[in-house]
């Protein structure tokens, strides 16, 4: 490869979606590995709309990304070269790097991808990656689905909502997905299953709820399960129509990362009322239970069980332009959002 | 007794605190018992924050009270005649009543009080009624403290907060409270015996809280458990300093009852990245465990580990200015509030 390391770099913290402010293109040499480092090779790129917090001068999850450095995601590499024999040139490895060609790996920081024949490397940062067991452990170790609940699941055409949405219909759930166009609903119902779709721009989303699982006298009915993925507006028109003791799986609030200002906040009465349980969950918590999620997802996604997007964007040079669309209300993206950097061959 | 019934009827849905214009002074004739009903004569009536929700058009935990009708409360009342042969002249009961001198009870309506000895009957509508089993019950059964663990209460000078706050000290917890004035807050050291207090009006609560409960670099430290009365701006800056896995009891959200207008929304912000866990919670889901909480309140009571607070006022007629007291911000109110309307006798 190239002598040039082509970088992402974050020159400062950006404002709402200003994010071609934030990141300029940069090239640099490329780095030389010292003693207990190997050098990685980006294959593929995972954005991810998390990224959108590490951006950010407070700490979220994981520490803010440093300015001047690269853009951090979650990428599959390459060992080009190695200087510890943790790393052996040749084999792919998974974990944090940058939005950059090049990354120095330290011990324990890359674990190794061990590719399953007829599954495209890709799908370790789709439905077998951080995104596929987002949905999983969400959905069937937090919210604990039984058949003939209602899950809502919102952001639903999403790299993560439409898998939770699946996961649903494998369950046994009656399945409502909340998402931003006519296109991606109609998607929502003939491909991913679900059983109702609502378009959030063109319909009242706590009125349609109220017609699609509404409360009955008897204290039943109403939203048993919410994957809340967005929060703001949409969240409270969820929580208005919650079922009595609904389990609300709190596992991301797009509708806030980019607001200037004082966002939407959550409107908690009937959580109150209704004695929901809201849980804040990352999967960060449950990386050490992967492979019970990788064997059960690659097991229903053979069967034809699940169904899975990918939008893959080739070359590293269109990562700004592919970010910027995660963030579009009802726009233009659906599938796990791939940036393609490099072939995964020596 | 007179053969008056004096009443305070609900003649319209209150526009934020404007209870006067909602609640109107009147006197109709003392009602008769039907077959399967007794006369239930009021001796004390409970005023609680929720009941500003009861008056609201939209049903919260319980039906709206309808207007034209009593405001409903909490009584303790005695049996003046009964046509069911549940009820008996001269015994004291407990269960929803009314603003008012006289109450027909049905079937299963009302349970009897067992006065205890050198227990003021008063206490079964605070420390051993309603609030004392919505601080305990919260605190221990959903919260679950363990020794060493921060807490924090808001509007813990109040009767569910003050009580709250003593159970973490039994418990071994680091209490700190939040509440609206400098003599409350003084309050809540010297007399409940809280670690700390935080004035709202005073003092920058996020601030204080990431001084008395800091954030540790390893992920420890922050708030542990936060019993949440209040909601609103307050709500948020502890939010802000929780710690991870977090349990916070949403019990109460009384910024928002009289709010006209968009309240102010929770950040979930830190909920998620905390993986806090918020449990909608309502004491009328416990009433069944009462005894065990009874006799457990009763003994701390008796060995002056629980000090209550009661603010009885004296007259039924009293009751409005009484009741706008509880919304009054750091107000004069301290302690459990009881109208005293008759005495527990024949």
């Amino acid at each position: 490869m190239s002598a040039i390391n082509r970088q992402w770099t974050l020159v400062k913290r950006p404002e709402g979606d200003d994010f071609a402010a934030a990141l300029k293109w940069q090239e640099t040499p490329k780095p030389v590995p010292q003693v207990g480092q190997a050098l990685v090779r980006t294959v593929s790129l995972s954005l991810d709309p998390a990224n959108r917090l590490w951006m950010k001068e407070e700490p979220s999850y994981i520490p803010p990304v440093p300015l001047g450095g690269p853009m951090w995601g979650g990428i599959i590499g390459i060992v080009e070269e190695s200087r510890t024999p943790e790393y052996t040139p040749g084999e792919l490895v998974t974990g944090l790097g940058g939005w950059a060609d090049y990354k120095l790996a330290g011990p324990g920081e890359m674990s190794k991808v061990t590719p399953i024949p007829g599954v495209p490397l890709t799908a370790f940062q789709s439905v077998l990656g951080a995104t596929g067991l987002t949905a999983y452990f969400g959905l069937l170790d937090v919210a604990k689905p039984k058949a003939g609940e209602t899950l809502v699941v919102s952001a639903a055409a999403g790299a993560v909502g439409s898998i939770v949405g699946q996961l649903g219909k494998i369950k046994g759930c009656n399945v409502i997905g909340i998402a931003g166009s006519a296109e991606k609903c109609a998607r929502l119902v003939h491909e991913f299953g679900f059983d109702h779709a609502i378009d959030y721009r063109k319909e009242d989303v706590r009125a349609r709820l109220a017609e699609l699982a509404p409360a009955r006298a008897d204290g039943g009915g109403g939203v048993d399960m919410y994957f809340e993925n967005v929060g703001g507006e949409i969240g409270n028109a969820v929580y208005e129509n919650l079922a009595m003791r609904a389990r609300i799986v709190l596992c991301g609030l797009i509708s806030q990362y980019n607001t200037v200002g004082t966002p939407v906040g959550a409107d908690l009465t009937k959580v109150l009322m209704r004695r929901a349980t809201m849980h804040g969950y990352l999967i960060l918590d449950y990386f050490s239970r992967a492979p019970e999620a990788v064997a059960e997802l690659a097991g229903w996604v053979a069967e034809g069980k699940i169904r899975y997007d990918e939008d893959i964007v080739d070359g590293l040079e269109h990562t700004l332009e592919a970010f910027k669309r995660l963030f579009a209300p009802g726009g233009a993206h659906t599938g796990k959002l791939i940036v393609q950097v490099s072939e995964p061959t020596l």
